[in-house]
């Protein structure tokens, strides 16, 4: 098996369900986008000059203090099977795992932190955390960004704020992100109506990976638009009513799934996904997304699904195709990963 | 409860799944059809003249000392619960329960024996076995059908045999049926083949009711087309030789299932409808019988469904509508039918 896989831990801190409304958000987002004086914007850089940047962020990052026996890695050394496992895992997106030039990840030991290098931009700061916690995850990343900012010489103007290679993230460099669990609003047919609102609200709704990703399992990634103009923490406290907003009505249509005829029809969707789960033999991922959301939706309904958030949570994250490779130690055709991944599951919901 | 219902067992001895192939064969049936001189046909007779065959049929029944602690009943007192709960345990064809004539059925203590009067002939005389059991059917249908024949004068001419209502059955007025699981076929697209060599082999399959019936569950009721020009014994082992072979083409698609990348996929469908079973809130009979029919396979296959044809074959009657409303002890609208049925087999597979 690969090294990078060995040396992550199974259980994942930021996705234990603890914070504020684990049932409906999954984890909490903060990353700035950040690049250094004297250097072109990765696309326009040679590879000289991204290794050199590598080399300087990589270099802060330990000098920070902040990810003490955490992972350094230079990702064009990687084998795909453990980039897949990075961008699983949250740290990395699909644009850096197939960069075939100089690029990096720093993440700390329990995975809070981490710095993408040569990504987009120099620098992607980010701060992960479990449920909704934006005023935590703000604070970390800001902790973080302040660190790593005494060291390196950020881009800084003061007419627009932090220079980044694409104009929307020009300002802040802020995105603050929920993911936000939403099966109710979903399974009534209101989430084309949301997604309409969201977008005259500067809110853009993505899927559980980020930009131009599917929506999996009901979970979506709910973030800030623009960056500019306005500070952090203003960015930061609409995000914040945004999500209380989503909160409130996806409680509502949880109400709505309980009462009258609905409320059997529920129940028995919220079962047979579990049974489901409980017996497949072949479980594709997306599969597995569409189930656990319901048995997800059924715990927090008060259904005795004799599971909890943490568990959902690890295995939507264990559950994953680089994950399944890295329990198996061995590479895995398709097929094989699909029954490797029930019978997986079933040790753990046995 | 409406007292029929109640003074029934509920355990059925004819689906035991004692006797030869238990998982191939759910049961085997012998009837004869009966007319009595000196009256026209049911649908010619006169109600007076129906009340007398009837008296005389149950009174025939009574004496014949086969029905001891048996049910004589008059059916057009019934109510529709109770007459499809009888159509339910295959005891009264459709056609009978409809009827608003005097017409009866006499059943025995435990269920093998009985005796329509009135349907489309005076009686229908039939007995069920539990399995692949043709001679001894043979044996107790012919055992009842020469104890009443003491007492009442059946309708016969040498050059015909046995006198019947519809021409289709003079002669010996026998169908031998055996009602035959075929999943694996089903599963394979096999069956409308096997179905169009049927027709040519004199043979008729039928779905789980009989004539006009819908196929459920993979159950198929494969029986003799004609009555007539062949003796009794004849009939019945030509029944038995397309039995046995349709049983070798079901292990041979059974094996089929078990090869290569399909073992995969049949185990998983299997165990899928084992979960669905265990968890379902709500269940039509319809789907009942298409899960337990992969579940049933499972089990013949070697599967740890930890469930026995027993279980299968009882579940597969008592799933039933009318027999739903028996175990509730009161009328049910469709959807707490459902629901009921759901609970019920949560409780039977725990």
């Amino acid at each position: 098996m690969p090294d990078v896989m060995k040396s992550f831990r199974p259980y994942v801190t930021w996705a234990n369900a603890r914070g504020a409304w684990p049932d409906m958000v999954f984890s909490t987002r903060v990353r700035f986008a950040r690049n250094l004086q004297g250097f072109p914007f990765p696309n326009k850089a040679e590879p000289r000059q991204l290794a050199e940047i590598r080399r300087l962020a990589i270099s802060a990052a330990r000098d920070s203090g902040l990810f003490q026996r955490g992972h350094f890695l230079k990702l064009e050394t990687l084998d795909a099977a453990e980039k897949r496992f990075l961008v699983e895992r949250h740290h990395v997106s699909h644009a850096l795992a197939s960069s075939v030039l100089p690029s990096g990840a720093a993440i700390s030991n329990d995975e809070d932190l981490s710095v993408m290098v040569n990504e987009e931009d120099h620098l992607r700061i980010q701060c992960l955390n479990s449920g909704f916690a934006i005023e935590a995850s703000l604070a970390s990343a800001l902790k973080l960004d302040e660190a790593l900012g005494r060291a390196l010489p950020f881009a800084y103007v003061p007419r627009f704020g932090f220079l980044t290679a694409c104009p929307t993230n020009t300002g802040t460099g802020m995105r603050v992100s929920c993911l936000a669990h939403l099966p109710a609003l979903s399974r009534l047919g209101r989430m084309p109506q949301v997604l309409e609102n969201l977008s005259h609200l500067g809110v853009t709704a993505r899927g559980i990976y980020g930009e131009g990703t599917m929506v999996l399992g009901d979970f979506y990634q709910i973030s800030n638009a623009t960056c500019l103009g306005r500070s952090e923490e203003d960015f930061c406290q609409n995000i914040d009513r945004v999500i209380r907003n989503l909160i409130r009505q996806e409680i509502a249509s949880r109400e709505t799934l309980l009462k009258g005829g609905l409320r059997i029809k529920t129940e028995d969707a919220v079962f047979r996904a579990l049974g489901l789960l409980k017996h497949a033999r072949t479980l594709s991922y997306e599969e597995f997304m569409q189930n656990i959301s319901l048995v997800r939706m059924g715990a927090a309904m008060g259904f005795s699904t004799g599971l909890d958030f943490s568990t959902f949570n690890q295995l939507t994250l264990l559950m994953q195709p680089a994950h399944i490779r890295a329990a198996a130690g061995k590479d895995l055709g398709p097929a094989e990963r699909d029954a490797c991944r029930a019978e997986l599951l079933r040790g753990r919901l046995a």
